[in-house]
């Protein structure tokens, strides 16, 4: 559980009263109880209002602010307000200012703006976050450490440069062991003293903020700033930890934000804990699979919903409106695929300033009689009935997908074969397909168990880091089912790539041979054409991006290109290895493909969909002490049925039991308790 | 009067003989004569060539410019040159020099290049427009000073950011306010120490040119820069006038450019001067309403159209040529909309630099055998036989539409809700259908006395600044009509929302509530669907961007949303409020809604229009001791026939009495005279 | 011939072995043989390698290389590896460090990283050519110095601002020529000193990358950075020949890379090499152009191809593989064109860095089984067999298209009339109605004596340098054709326009005068509408992008636009002068009228194709010793049949005899041996 003081799905979020006058305050208090509100993150930006010189240090009005949340009974998400730093200590300590990918030192400015490796951040983050945890260690409310807020962006200044050298030789030991991981005999770049090397940025070795000369070095300056960034939330950690060593520590993440490898940052904290914004026009299955990724970070392990936004957002281009249930309906969803907190940025919405015209639960307005307050009163009630009995569920997938950070960097910076290839795309694709047929299935890293799973799909596997190999190849003897797609297994963690043969490491238990890459132009396709009838699949689907020209050496021909000069060669093979098997799809097909080619790999490895619902009906499962609980979740604006199974079922939102035909509202959700 | 010594139209314009040897210049003479020029905009761009260094002045070419055209007896318009500094000044001074939007100090190049609050351009420049005021001081022929050229582009430099620190404490007095106003518990900003303020550009708080963190920091900037440069204007003007009390200032304007606030500017300025470059496809009426905008800065004083080209441009994506009599028409459409002027970018086309390939009078093939010169010589002829008669007559609205540089700050700089909002377009939508229904009308400043108006329109009136509402409130309530739309009165005059309901201080005059602001995705359209028939408007028509959700409080509902979840909910309000009435129009509708809404609220107020013509065919009204002039302007490539009205009226250009069917030859004009 | 002691097109290209263990070398060995590889150039990036401070150089592994290669009896073209500079050189000799067109000092990274007026840069480029030319001069593999790589990049720094002083004080003598030349009376640039005078980039004069305010200064910058360069060339050559002064001299190329002039380049080199890149949707007349205008160079001088890729390529937006058959046809194509070597880049494809996926005969796999090596192979037995017949042949063509890579620079830097002209390809539409009709043409510079011809064509010949005029006429007078366009004659070599009506100084020959230069808007069109059949011409064309108003003076009319305000004015027209003619094609025409228009010119001339073939199938010949050799070459990925002619001829790569009717397969070459 996330914090056994608070038994409960927590309903609440951000809250800035310090922008507010105290009388707005009271006004609050009434409308969180309307609302049902019981948790307030707090304090994430006001380093400046707590600290306005080296020395001076203003507690006081978080005092007020803890008091009356407590006076009310709601929990604290108390953060350390690192988030940005004050205006005057970029004046007088400018080391705390980035320089940017085109090379400029910024000036103050803007959130998310200091120099991870800047000596005076780290300083006083850390006495600041030691302040903090020595003030309300024993404050009965507070139930969660909220660290910073949503990490990110790199710097490129002189304290970073020298600090990726100390981290290189860490990671090398030697100039020759360098030189030799970023191939620096290519271009005349031999380094001979770990000065020569400089940051890689649009001064040096890239541009267009995502392509770069060296790959090797690219690489390793994204782990570097990841690991900057990670450092500087342990460091606030471990201070807050020294005096509250049971609260919990987060800090919010973001999904598939692309610039840090969470799955190396989970280890460090005790709760994931994530920001949901979807637009208007996201694919239902992507929110999905961004829950599910940030539920695999931690293997399974429940997550916070930490922000999302009742209303409207205001970053977006078109900032749509939440139609009417959406909130609802997309809070359940996060519910259903772990999490076990349901809160919001924001709880009221500000007066000025960028944000203004992100929605809150009490609007500018400021009174309750809105369709938000409405809707989010309605929950408020909602969660509170149904207590602790989904809090710690857990899902149980026996399909995983796999998503990495290092490969989706290494894919990103390689220059070719094709700008059309998104690797977050392809992994959707597969993540999409199984979704759609109500397939339970987990996000993983590289690095997880994979004894759990019957079918590991792991679409571009272009990096294979040391080892992986070697646990598909065991997964598969022991009977597993491992699928991966057209450039796998191309290059090692430092990008150099594994001589001998496409897919490299994974050639043996793939038992193919990949001889050429083809790269279709924009509006071009090709042809996968099935051998003969496989379960659903027959006939000819479209596939196009790349087209991996293959040989099959151990492995079975299913499929082959219908067109151009490899018409004929192998586009889809099966390779029996020890009890188990292996797919290889060597280009990106089309969605009706990926829906048969999943449901026959289901069908084969005994795998059931949880329910068979119509479109845009989702269903996802948690299960608790042999309990299964089946959210029933209906994204149509229409009503819809589906088949709910023979046995008797209660729903926990009505009440009701449910079985056989049953009828779904519009934006409606079930969650289907079943013994 | 613009002068009294020179009573007609002005004819001629920018005219730069230093670029060329005396015998040209002696053809230029003949030229001009054979095209009736009777004024020349000199010295625009000489500072280099009067001043070699910080000591020496050389005049006596420029007395000899000026001799030889008060020889021809034409008329000077006389520039102070300061619209680009020598390459010496920068290359000693590089205080002159701006930094740029991306933090970068530039270098000498290009013009309009010097910081306005560089204490060495201020130094100068008031030297230099001193000497030239005292050295033509008692010049016959001058009858216009023209100061600096084109002012704009902002400045992000060392000096620029002190002097907004020093700008900053005269408008808030203490940090405290100005904390406040900019919302600083936002994010961790509160400034403690005026140095501590930092310009908002690239490296700090903002990005892609017109993005903000703090919407309160970069609206200061812009109104701080616009008070730089118009600091720089009146330096000089009051140097000329120190000198030449009676002889008019002005700088020429550029229409809707966005960096300025003309209409502060205007009041500085003896007489609004602009430069007008629509390309083939710009609307006829999106020039009609530069024409008023301009006009309206000084509340309907005409105006001097300083600079349009006879023949092309050159720095437009595609430069096309002007069709003929387009020359001639958009001249006269300049005169019927307020213009006194017509005077032209460029006498003699220029033989090298990026300007080569603009247009003039006299083309690169330097004789009157051209298609340009012999339209530039008929109409100059024309002008002569026009004498006075039109001078100085004015337009009488009854209709106004707002138009506010402020509030399209602030609405770009707002993060949200939609980037598909743009201001300019809504202003010019309603501008539009009044033009096509040959509605008189101004284009205003919100400070403008609107009791003048039976109707006013002030789209997106984002912005309500302090006592606008007051005086809406006094209008409406004395009988006028105010019309507004979505997403409007949300803030005040530092973009800090006015809390308790959308329109905010409108809320009262308007009767109604918008509870919610939904941004359309791009393609998507709602329906305004006509709960009866109200005049032409019927049934149901388009609308799209945004879509306010309102609540009808004292208002009436005229038409409702056709679709979505606010299907059934007001999109047209109209609420009495004293002797008069204010409509509501939530979302951005159609061109045939504003057709129709624009004919009733005319047909409401008894407001005319001035003829009924087919399509684009123009007509705009001036008036002069009681006489109408009637200006019809044929904007199609074919004869039109129109119904000139029962009473017989004598065309000015023809003489010709013209009553009843008219015909009026492609792209013609006719000025009707009427008692 | 290219180098007598290697008398055959050469085969082989960029090795690197240094990349490499000796293992992998001697492999390498095994595989060269199998391919029939005998030409390697080496050492292209190994500054660092071989100087790793100051005064240490190592030459061994150098030596190793050479001596291996020399055992398998391969030649060497041999670089001189300062394509890119050290690491430590940056580190300590930060001069050698560029400054970008942004103004930015760049730090060490990537390659042609070197600023050419680098004091460091000059000073241990000059010492390393000088030692490998010592070192190396007796050697007697060695056929070829490649000096640096594929120059190119402007540098914008402190250095290059003062040696572009220099320049420009060597180029005007005084800053009266200087300020005339650059027109900078025109806003306020008169410069008083030589120092005045900065590198025009984003942060002077220019912006967009190839924007200016002062054609006349960033023009004369171009002309000085491509000398700049060029100077860097001669230095290393220089040093070179001192030691061996036999063996030729060149640098790779690049077609129509905008930044030098490689027609001034060329007059430095003992020989043109360049390197190929096609992508798959290239036009094959444009790789055609290309490979004539290399050949153009030096006036028909056979060169080399230096690079292609076997395979696929790495850094276009989507690399396709070369379909089987194309590598072939496309390097029998360069050797049609006048290549007297087929070399790739690369012959061992490399494991890291951001040329990893550009292909190589030798692919990461390693072995000879893969399509590409098989290609390979192929390629080099046919090669061997083939021997000296070709080398050395000259083309001989009647029709010359012209291009000039300052009137290109000229045409971009200005500002007008349209962004839709292109100068390249209105050169190409051109040359691609010639390639259509096999007509064999050359591509020429405008200091090409034009005897040598029947027909020239200048497309858009806007810059008309000293000279130039009078040998258009003297070609004409003496019976030539001459052909140029609209915006043709409007500048001098300072892009200061020509005065007297244009096009300027080709009036006199062309017989009229273009009055106006009117941009079409997008999508927009006139027509061409011939007065009367003229040959295959007749009815009506389409044309757009620019339209000139013209009058025929001398000339007579032969077509007519169809549209718009000069509707029945010329379009086309043809002036008779002395015994020849010109034509003046007013605006850009489709494909179908070129066709016809080229059709006609050749046939009043008596230019004949070389053989009728279908579409896509190419043909161009080469003539040695009175033999013909006619290339014949199937672009299409099916088999045609083409007519070639009465005569027996051979098939040098089949030895079968062809006449008539002959089948070519698809991507097949025929050589056609005709005495």
């Amino acid at each position: 559980m996330i914090n056994e003081k608070f038994p409960k799905i927590w309903y609440g979020g951000d809250y800035n009263p310090e922008q507010w006058d105290k009388a707005t305050m009271e006004e609050d208090m009434r409308m969180f109880n309307l609302a049902g509100i019981d948790v307030a993150t707090v304090n994430v930006f006001s380093w400046a209002k707590i600290q306005r010189d080296e020395v001076s240090y203003d507690f006081t009005w978080l005092d007020d602010i803890i008091e009356r949340l407590t006076k009310e009974n709601i929990y604290l998400c108390l953060a350390t307000s690192t988030g940005a730093h004050p205006a005057w200590m970029a004046k007088k300590y400018p080391d705390v200012l980035r320089v940017d990918y085109e090379g400029r030192k910024r000036k103050f400015g803007g959130r998310h703006n200091s120099c991870p490796n800047s000596p005076t951040y780290r300083k006083y983050a850390k006495i600041l976050a030691g302040k903090l945890a020595e003030r309300y260690k024993d404050h009965p409310q507070i139930v969660m450490w909220h660290v910073s807020n949503e990490y990110g962006g790199y710097c490129y200044c002189d304290n970073c440069e020298k600090q990726f050298r100390v981290w290189l030789k860490e990671r090398y030991g030697t100039l020759e062991a360098l030189n030799k991981a970023w191939n620096t005999s290519f271009w005349s770049h031999t380094f001979y003293d770990w000065d020569e090397i400089v940051a890689p940025n649009a001064l040096s070795e890239e541009w267009s903020g995502n392509r770069t000369n060296f790959q090797g070095i690219s690489l390793d300056y994204r782990r570097f700033q990841s690991d900057s960034l990670l450092e500087c939330f342990k460091m606030e950690r471990d201070e807050l930890k020294r005096w509250t060593p049971d609260i919990p520590v987060t800090t919010n993440l973001m999904g598939f934000y692309p610039e840090l490898d969470y799955f190396k940052w989970a280890k460090e904290m005790d709760v994931v804990s994530w920001d949901n914004y979807p637009s208007m026009d996201t694919p239902f299955s992507f929110t999905a699979m961004a829950h599910n990724l940030m539920r695999g970070l931690k293997s399974g392990q429940p997550f916070m919903l930490m922000e999302q936004t009742p209303g409207v957002q205001n970053w977006q281009p078109y900032n749509s409106a939440k139609r009417p249930g959406v909130m609802r309906l997309w809070s359940y969803q996060a519910v259903a695929h772990g999490a076990d907190t349901v809160m919001f940025f924001q709880l009221r919405r500000s007066v000025g300033a960028c944000e203004k015209y992100h929605g809150a639960v009490i609007e500018h307005v400021g009174h309750e009689h809105t369709r938000v307050f409405r809707e989010c009163a309605e929950l408020g009630k909602e969660l509170q009935q149904l207590g602790d009995t989904i809090l710690d569920a857990r899902s149980e997938a026996k399909v995983a997908v796999m998503y990495d950070w290092e490969n989706r960097w290494a894919l990103e910076l390689s220059s070719g074969p094709s700008i059309a290839l998104n690797y977050v795309n392809e992994v959707h694709k597969y993540y999409d397909a199984l979704y759609k047929q109500n397939i339970q299935t987990d996000m993983i890293s590289v690095e997880e168990d994979l004894s759990k799973y019957k079918v590991v799909i792991a679409p571009v596997m272009y990096m294979v880091k040391p080892g992986f190999a070697e646990r598909v190849e065991r997964f598969v003897a022991q009977g597993g089912t491992f699928v991966t797609t057209f450039f796998s297994g191309i290059v090692n963690e430092n990008d150099l790539v594994t001589l001998g043969g496409y897919p490299g490491e994974l050639r043996n238990v793939m038992g193919i041979w990949a001889e050429e890459i083809d790269a279709l132009l924009p509006g071009h396709q090709n042809e996968i054409v099935l051998r003969q009838d496989w379960g659903g699949l027959r006939g000819s689907y479209s596939c196009g991006i790349l087209c991996d020209v293959i040989h099959a050496e151990t492995a079975e021909v299913l499929a082959e290109y219908g067109a151009d000069y490899y018409k004929g060669t192998p586009v889809l093979t099966r390779n029996k290895f020890g009890n188990g098997q292996s797919y290889y799809v060597a280009s990106s097909p089309d969605a009706d493909f990926l829906q048969g080619l999943i449901a026959n790999l289901c069908e084969e490895q005994g795998v059931k969909p949880l329910l068979n619902t119509p479109d845009g009906v989702e269903v996802a499962e948690r299960v608790k002490n042999g309990t299964s609980y089946l959210f029933v979740m209906n994204h149509n604006a229409e009503e819809m049925t589906f088949d709910a199974g023979a046995s008797r079922q209660r729903d926990l939102l009505t009440g009701k039991t449910i079985s056989g035909q049953a009828t779904i509202p519009a934006r409606g959700v079930m969650i289907l308790e079943r013994a």
